[in-house]
This record gives C-alpha cells, structure tokens and sequence, in this order.
C-alpha cells in the first residue's frame, strides 16, 4: 500500500514524471510484491528558492 | 490538537474549501471532543500531471 | 481524490479512529461529490513531547 | 533533487527496506540523470488502523 | 539530520526565506551539534485560503 | 503562521527537543515578525533503518 511523495527541483517535463511514475511503481511492486494499484505517487515541485542546504538556499548556489 | 492536511485535485472553488474547512473541523469537534480552535487544515491543490496510481499519471487517464 | 493526513495527540482508541475515518470519509463524499473509494486517510500519533507551540513542548504545557 | 518519503503498511523487514532504498534510487538516477548522493528516501510505517480507504480502516478489512 | 519542512503564509521574500534558512540552520547546529551539511530546509507557501483555523479560512479571516 | 515539521534521527533526549522547539520558535519570531503563538513545531523521530541517502540505509552506514 505504498504512499510516496516526490520532492523535487521544479523543472522535469510532463514525460519525464510520467516515466518515473511508472518506473518508480514497478520497483515497488517488484521489491515489496504489491499490486500496482495500490501504488500511489504524488509528485511536488520545489522551487529552488524554497529549498536550503547547510543552510544556503539552492537558488543561489545553482542560479539557473 | 488535529493538524490536517488534505491533498486534491486542483480545480475546488475557495467556496468548496470554506466549506470542506467548516465541515471537516465540526467532524473532528463532533467526534473527538476537541475544542474548535484546535483543529488546523491545511489544503494542497494537487496537478493531475503530479498524481498517479498504479503507474499512470492521473492527467492521462482522466483528461480535461 | 482526496488524501488525508491527520496528526493528533497520541492516546485516541481504535474505536474513536475508525468512527472519525467514516465521519471524515463522508464529509469529504458530501461536500466534494467525490467517491467514498478515492478518499484517503492516515492517521499519525504525535507525543506531546514532539508538539510544541509557541516555543512550548505540550508535554510541559498539558502533563499527564 | 529528489526527497521521497514512502509511507506503507508496518511489516516490511530491514531487508526489504534495504533493497527498496537501493532501487529506487537506482530508478531515479536513471530516469532524472540525478546523482545518487541527492537522493535521500524516508519510509514510514503505518499500522493497518491508522489507514483507513473508503471510510474504512485496514485494520478492520485486512486483519492480520 | 534535520530534515525540516515549513509551512508559511505565502509572501515571504526571498531574502526572508534566505535569512530564515541560515538562522533556523544555524540553531539547529548549535542545539543539537549536527554539522550544517545535514541540515536541509524546504519551504512551502501556503495561500490564505487554503489554510484554515477553527473551521475558518484565513483568507476570510486576514482578507488583504 | 509558521507550521514547522522536523524529522531527525530518533535518540534526542527530550531536553534537546524542548530547547529544539524553544530556539527555533524565537528564530522564527526574530525573522519573520511573527508572534510565538503562531509557530506550531512537530518533531518525528526516524529510525536510522527508515533514512537512506544515496540507496544506502543509514543504519548500515552508522551502525550504533
């Protein structure tokens, strides 16, 4: 019954994160022997403005 | 002390969400026996392209 | 579509749990118009010791 | 980028946690042509009477 | 390894969310002794009207 | 209105949290102008088991 949430930089395209939908439910269902439907995956963009490490924000040590 | 955080589809009008808001919070009151003010919501607008289910994005099998 | 995470105070019965599940479902089903099967809810028990507000640990603020 | 939190029933052993950290990060390499090293992956889990589908808890539709 | 997610009114500029990451790593450090490389920030903007107290809408609440 | 989420490895002592909570409810204050009251912090202790970086359990990278 895996719930998963995806963080990530804002910037994949529509395919991309249609591909990793896919490919991410595969692993769970191949790993942990689930039926694919009751993979759920929500995908949330971050802007790099809003995302900090040590903190420094991303949006300044990798301006686009 | 409820803290609630409710992910949908975009597309609820802010008056469904006052709504949703008032209903959910008399819910939790009702059942719980908590006072009113401690029951926080928060709501996350969801994309279809950033949902999916058993691998398929949500904006492919349910398109505008 | 709706997913639901709900973060209370640790100590709420299994009973209470399951009868604020339905009385959420239905809210959700009743206001949104969605189907009972799409909506989604988690509960998660937080110690007191792990809530804080205002710079106060609840565990503090409301001993056992 | 990617930050994954995977919320699924408890139950899973260290093992399989172990291999699902590996592949899914493996997925994500892959597709997004991230680094591993960015990948950070949190599970959780959940018991069965704290998810509830439809109204109803899993606790009471799967019991163990 | 703090892993911390905060959730504000939107409108914060970058420059606060800038000093709020340097300020809420530092402490971090300072209490816990982690080194700031471990610490990651993410924020997220929440829109008045999707954040409610009460059963009431901040928006309705704190109109602009 | 910051709503603040922490998730460090388990073993803080309860002491740490209580500090955690108390300085950086005050960085926030400080920062953003915000009242104390409005800052809400919850801490969730994970097992080093349930954290991976890199595909990699950080139970097997720091075995206690």
């Amino acid at each position: 019954m895996p719930l998963i949430h995806v963080e990530m930089f804002a910037g994949r395209t529509r395919e991309q994160k249609r591909e990793l939908a896919q490919a991410l439910t595969e692993t769970c269902v191949r790993v942990t022997g689930c039926a694919p439907e009751v993979v759920t995956i929500l995908f949330q963009d971050v802007d790099k403005q809003d995302w900090a490490v040590a903190g420094e924000v991303m949006a300044d040590k990798f301006p686009d």
